[in-house]
């Protein structure tokens, strides 16, 4: 490649078709923001949508809301809205609790599903929430069961008709991975085993099929690539072939068929309102409603391919600018690549604090990794190039080697 | 009672010492609100609150708030504003999840607890989710399990060695009836058995004192008397004696004893911060946090007399006013009544609509039960007197018996 100028990124920048939805967010003037893969900034839709609640629905309409403002039915309503980008149709994905309790009702109902088999698979290197929860339903299985968290290329080999359910994450939270979500469901099918995905680093960034991969369980977090908001809703899609066979492990009055019937004995909803629990929070769902308006009419082929067009111009000028610095860890591959890209450095931990004293957010991934996100929606040609040149700045400067990164906080 | 006027009224209201409390709250005008059992109104910090994390917090912080603004505190931080309003001690409560997904992590906990036992005893008139989650979390526990959902008169005959855990919820959500939390703990504590209580009705109306009364597990929800918005986070108490041996049946990398080492087997956090599962809403816990404010410095004994009072003044007012027209549910000893009073009427869809038509917001539960909540932050003498007006007026004008009130609607 040769040598990329300011003139090349505000280029890209004016031909891209995705510019237009910058200006639906509340940036903060001057700032880099490349950590949107860990939480997504503020869409001004959301500030809005966020204070009709407040203001109107809650302090004037207060408990008739629950009907009137449409409360009850915003699980779904907001499900329906995530459905279109993750290749689920119109009432198959519910918006509730955190992802780990979504992870919960999935592996609870998927093990009930296969109850002659003893195996789980998972990869070694997920997410840490979904190691503990898989082990924790796994538990409370009713049947002897084995969690096996393997490495990734020891997957295959251990799909057997002993397993059960396998479980992985899309793209990995820490190297930014993707894994081949079709042939990976494909060869669990073979077994005869079930797929559970989780989501949480592909939702909004990647363009994800889940019913053209005929996958049976997705889970995935809303903070990240929608902008829902510290702690936004999880959501969960079961595939329509199997909801009705599915019970929900965690029932609760909202997913009950006659909820205000009170009845004794839980019947649930047809459908993924049966694996809705209980009283969601409607500004937290109320802020993630807002943020999906950026969403709408947005072209997921559009926003894969400008996120690569992001990574590989940022992975291209930080080993122009800076050879040999810092170790690349997310694939090189397009098809094996997400949105974000990943670094390995001794001082990774100061790299990522002097840039954030410099205005480039990205984070530090425990021991050794510098991440940093691309969302199309909002990231421009010219950020990366101003985000590498504030890199060498502080490489070329030991700014890195600052004493107070010394020693990590135990909450980084 | 001779026949209490308008004066008396207002003069009860004058002298009322926490009549002050009551601008906190931006209630629409006019507006004589007693379902402040189902859905609290918005206290004006919670507002400011929720506007401060959106717009400052999130907008301008971004990732950073996770740290500089206490995000990741703000479960446990809640949860110490929580606790004095039902006698527990600073760092034994947490508030997150729904009250559906507390009450499972309770039980799940519980459960563990008491292994070589095989029963569980709740009440047939418990809140339906909360036998719903019993039985679905019974039917995970390692061991058979037989759930026993007894007419309340029957539970203490049934207490025996093989009881587990006993589930009860400390007042009625249809009657109002308040059980013997102190008493019925100690009878559970003399068979051997814990005891999980719900207090979902309680909270911020009537004092309860876990420490006091040497409770294992209690829940609630925060919407209700907390005035923490639409489905605001729930919260969970353990016992200090009992957390350390009680073990997440739904763990999460927040609830880890070092969140962000990101270590593949999950070590608690010590005390009641091991319960918590993962990322919880932030503008959600904003929202309570602000209604909080409205308990700051309150007796929650001058809280329990007024709310005796306002109960006392309505019940005597309706019979006075309305003799026989309609039953009460809810017990005139003071002992057995929590914050609300519950009568019964074959036309009772129809009267709480009418009075919904007349500013007077009340609930109906089915088949036959008028709902009055009184939340002695904000309802004055004066509603109570004014509330019976209207209900003479509905009744003597046959507007209960609009042909629109004939058939309820599923949801109500």
């Amino acid at each position: 490649m040769t040598r990329y100028s300011r003139a090349d990124a505000l280029a890209a920048d004016a031909a891209d078709p995705l510019a237009g939805r910058r200006d639906a967010f509340d940036l903060p003037a001057g700032l880099i923001y490349l950590d949107g893969n860990s939480l997504g900034p503020l869409v001004r839709a959301s500030a809005a949508r966020v204070d009709a609640v407040v203001a109107d629905q809650w302090a004037r309409g207060l408990v008739t809301s629950w009907n009137t403002a449409g409360w009850m039915d915003l699980p779904l309503a907001v499900g329906d809205r995530i459905a279109p980008l993750i290749g689920a149709g119109p009432g198959e994905v519910a918006a509730m609790d955190t992802l780990t309790i979504v992870l919960a009702k999935a592996i609870g109902a998927a093990l009930e599903l296969r109850p002659e088999r003893s195996t789980v698979l998972t990869d070694a290197a997920n997410f840490h929430t979904d190691l503990y929860i898989l082990e924790a339903m796994a538990r409370r299985a009713r049947r002897p069961l084995r969690v096996r968290a393997l490495d990734r290329e020891d997957l295959l080999g251990a799909l057997d008709e002993s397993v059960a359910l396998v479980m992985l994450t899309h793209v990995d939270f820490r190297t930014g991975e993707m894994l081949d979500l079709p042939g990976l469901t494909a060869r669990a099918h073979q077994a005869g085993a079930l797929m559970l995905w989780d989501l949480a680093h592909s939702t909004g960034a990647v363009p994800v099929d889940l019913a053209g991969a005929d996958a049976d369980f997705a889970a995935g977090c809303t903070y990240k690539y929608l902008n829902g908001g510290p702690g936004s809703p999880a959501f969960l899609w079961v595939a329509p072939r199997l909801v009705a066979d599915v019970a929900n492990p965690l029932p609760g009055w909202l997913g009950h068929a006659r909820p205000f019937d009170f009845e004794s004995a839980f019947t649930p909803a047809p459908g993924i309102r049966g694996l809705v629990t209980s009283t969601p929070s409607i500004l937290a769902l109320a802020a993630l409603d807002g943020a999906l308006d950026v969403f709408d009419g947005v072209d997921l082929a559009a926003v894969r391919a400008k996120s690569l067009a992001l990574t590989d111009l940022f992975i291209t000028l930080v080993e122009e600018r800076l050879p040999g610095a810092l170790s690349l860890v997310t694939p090189r591959d397009h098809a094996r690549r997400g949105s974000q890209v990943a670094w390995r450095h001794p001082a990774a931990f100061g790299i990522v604090q002097a840039l954030i004293a410099r205005g480039v957010v990205g984070d530090f991934r425990a021991p050794d990794i510098a991440r940093f996100g691309f969302a199309p929606l909002y990231v421009r040609f010219v950020d990366v190039l101003d985000a590498v040149e504030h890199l060498a700045a502080v490489l070329e400067g030991g700014e890195h080697l600052d004493a107070r990164y010394a020693t990590r906080p135990a909450v980084t």
